[in-house]
């Protein structure tokens, strides 16, 4: 039997609501909370009493981090994977999930055949790096694509349709623009939007969250209900399990899949937690957080993480302009505030979850309370 | 409607767990924490990035502390009642609940005569400033009495018990000793020791936990199991529900209670969160801490509010050594650590909450957990 002392120091590259989320779970497991990040104004800042100021992709500010810490892992996908791996090479520290496997999973291209190398089905994509793989893609694809940027996309920045012969030209000049470097996919019309978080720690336990249906607005999650059932999930999740066995990933990550009639389609994958799997907060014994947090930290998940109601639901609250936020003081659900300064039109600023007992009457009324919030 | 602005200033009177675990719940209401107390290393300063050094009873500190914030909360109910009382007046910022309430409740003597003016059944008492005081109620109580210092005590510290005549004249050596200043109560021979925590928000909604029963050994909280009933649990109910009306309180307050085959009496009450009522931030969709918050800062207690588990159980975990604990790193249930750097018999240093179908099978399994802990 392995034993840890108390007091053990996690460190989190990045200061917004995730590492927020996760520091406050880590504050129960009686973790000693480090945080990297450049302003003092960012979420994860105000619940720790060690903040370090620095960028996690300043090799001095993340090394200089990293020797003050016992581990650490990552908020964000897109730190660049290289600066890790040399950062932890150097300082003799681990990073949950690797350097190795963000580097794999940040890059559109390396992503998606990491996934087709293990049968791991996805919509069938090119490489654009000229205007002729721009036309051979068109071709391939009917004139119905979905271009995105190999690197930093997300919230469907990045991200660039085309839906018809009509808008090529248009589409073309904004890839050129930006000097290609981006995947093509063949657009997919899926009935629905699905998603779920799988955790594994490094004694190869491996916890898989609920299914979950996701709608996203604007190309930004909107809402979560759940749990979700499909079909051909039962293989894809073991597959996936497969998959993260195979590549020994250490902590959270979450899959974002089209369904597509009798199929299920893997949209995209970000190796962290993810708004995704913040219903988890109320609906599960242990959530998102505190599994990765226990992961990343060596301890082994826990058993038995039931699920505590028939149905959740999880509303996003995005800003809607730069007056400052209000809410009403009773309000229903549980709200969960990441205490940005700032409102701005999009910015995720907080979310609501619910429990209740069927999905469809929950999101009716979640959607009901959340205007009731002045955002 | 009335609206609140999230980023409200909430400050905590001391740095222990209770603060600890209040602050975690308020990070997630959006409220930004400011925590008051003496030393970097109590376990409340790690989980905020505002730790003010100061002692609560020292009145500059203290004033000093409440000009920072909206609102403010005491974790301990000893702090001088007149103390705060002048501090809150001077700045004009509220406590709660009220230092009025917390001065009543916190001299043994008028909490019994506050019950005592309610018809909330208690152990007969009287007051005990003299020799003559000590005979009467010795002679009174036949002899088996216990003493209770008036201010102060906690955790067995500060009770002197009186089993049988022989016992006297140590027992008054003592008291004697300590200059007398407690009051005398009938030894209460009890089945079994009940607690509760009630909540009242200031738009005057009562929210009731479920009632448990508790293990004290040697003096201090060991083990909470749940829901647990009794015959005349419903009236003991109603009438605190009416008391904390009369009162117009603010905040969370836990009752411990005798069982006495058909009859409760109150043993004694803390104006706060409770160790009683820890099984709750697993047991119940929201915990004593964040209904506390709620009510501190001027929210709404929410409308719903459900038992998450036909039962639970708390265990606390109690240093056993001043030697470092260690944990299995494989270890069920909940673990909550309040991040104390050192270890110390009998100080606490966390505790472990369980779900589970039937609280006997689960107390069972919750001992034999804590005994695989290195304490």
């Amino acid at each position: 039997m392995t034993f840890r002392k108390p007091g053990q120091k996690i460190g989190f590259l990045g200061g917004g609501q995730l590492a927020r989320m996760m520091a406050l779970r880590a504050h129960e497991l009686g973790l000693e909370v480090h945080i990297l990040c450049e302003s003092a104004e960012e979420p994860a800042v105000q619940v720790s009493s060690h903040w370090h100021q620095g960028h996690p992709e300043n090799i001095s500010d993340l090394e200089k981090f990293l020797k003050v810490v016992d581990v650490a892992t990552c908020e964000s996908e897109f730190y660049r994977g290289h600066l890790l791996r040399q950062a932890s090479d150097t300082t003799g520290i681990s990073l949950f999930p690797s350097p190795e496997i963000i580097q794999e999973l940040q890059d559109r291209w390396t992503q998606k055949n990491s996934f087709l190398d293990s049968d791991l089905p996805t919509a069938p994509f090119l490489q654009i790096n000229d205007e002729g793989d721009f036309e051979r893609a068109c071709e391939n694809f009917k004139h119905k694509v979905v271009f995105k940027k190999r690197h930093g996309g997300y919230d469907g920045y990045g991200t660039f349709i085309l839906r018809s012969k009509k808008e090529k030209a248009k589409v073309h000049d904004l890839l050129k623009k930006n000097n290609y470097n981006v995947i093509a996919e063949a657009f997919v019309s899926f009935d629905r939007e699905l998603a779920c978080t799988f955790v594994r720690d490094q004694h190869k336990n491996i916890f898989v969250f609920p299914l979950v249906e996701t709608r996203q607005t604007d190309s930004r999650c909107d809402w979560v209900t759940g749990p979700a059932r499909h079909p051909a999930w039962a293989k894809m999740k073991s597959q996936i399990e497969k998959w993260l066995h195979k590549k020994n990933y250490v902590g959270a990550i979450a899959f974002e899949f089209f369904g597509v009639e009798k199929k299920i389609l893997i949209n995209e994958s970000a190796p962290r937690v993810h708004n995704s799997g913040h219903y988890s907060q109320q609906a599960l014994e242990h959530d998102q957080f505190k599994l990765h947090v226990c992961a990343v930290a060596g301890l082994a998940l826990p058993e038995e993480n039931h699920l505590l109601s028939p149905a959740f639901v999880m509303v996003n609250l995005l800003g809607q302009s730069d007056q400052p936020l209000q809410f009403p003081v009773k309000l229903k659900g549980h709200l969960h505030w990441y205490g940005k300064e700032k409102n701005r039109r999009g910015r995720k600023m907080g979310h609501l979850n619910f429990l209740g007992k069927d999905s469809k009457t929950l999101l009716k009324m979640a959607l009901q309370e959340r205007k009731r919030i002045k955002l």
